[in-house]
């Protein structure tokens, strides 16, 4: 198995909405690949997908039950600076996702807040003065 | 903020344990940046972190309860052919995970199976021709 990821889906309880979202937060879906059903979002060289989450558990063959409380994943989002950190959250807020933990400075040397967005995946919003962010928006570990 | 992901961090019970399934997977964890807390993978222009689930939820400070069932999230890795599918598959059952749904054609016209890992994140394990892989691993929606 090559060390690669390829899509992240999201579970969502209405695509519609999920999406409304994530375009608030000034993401621009992929037009050719979206319908009623799932929203792709480029991310760079992977993809994030939104589905509705009954319908992903019947696509795995599993039972779904509405999530409550934390889910074991999160998602990071790593700034460029404290300040974009700051604003970042900001715009998370005014779109609609619950600030879970305000930004602050972490015991690892970097400064960091986490939102939820309506469904509850939980977005850590983080500036890591050691993890090299280049102008496409790869990070890379350093070596 | 900028339409791009920079780290999945997956919730697990053992640290040693995750990593340990990953490598068998033939995955090479980033030797500078793991320690006995937390295991990075560079995936692509991504990161992928995994971190104790206490620990991840104490950093946002929220509860953690241990997951049952489906968490509703899942990652998927593309395959460059059916056969490859098979393959991955066979790999991650070797290598401990639970195979979930054995590969099949499916309805939007590709081929696709899901295991989940010792944790219980599940990974779908697809041959999508409509979505190019380059050389380098990254995957491209259509226009």
């Amino acid at each position: 198995m090559e060390q690669r990821l390829s899509l992240v889906s999201l579970g969502v309880a209405d695509v519609a909405a999920a999406t409304a979202f994530y375009e608030r937060l000034g993401w621009q879906r992929s037009q050719a690949n979206s319908n009623e059903h799932i929203t792709f979002f480029q991310l760079g060289g992977i993809i994030l997908g939104l589905y509705g989450g009954q319908a992903l558990a019947d696509d795995i063959g599993i039972d779904y039950s509405d999530r409550l409380g934390f889910n074991g994943v999160t998602l990071a989002f790593n700034a460029r600076s404290k300040d974009e950190v700051d604003a970042v959250l900001a715009e998370a807020k005014a779109a609609g996702a619950n600030i879970v933990k305000a930004a602050e400075d972490v015991f690892w040397g970097g400064y960091s807040g986490y939102f939820a967005d309506p469904d509850g995946h939980h977005w850590e919003v983080a500036w890591n003065p050691f993890f090299p962010i280049s102008d496409d928006g790869a990070i890379t570990l350093p070596e």
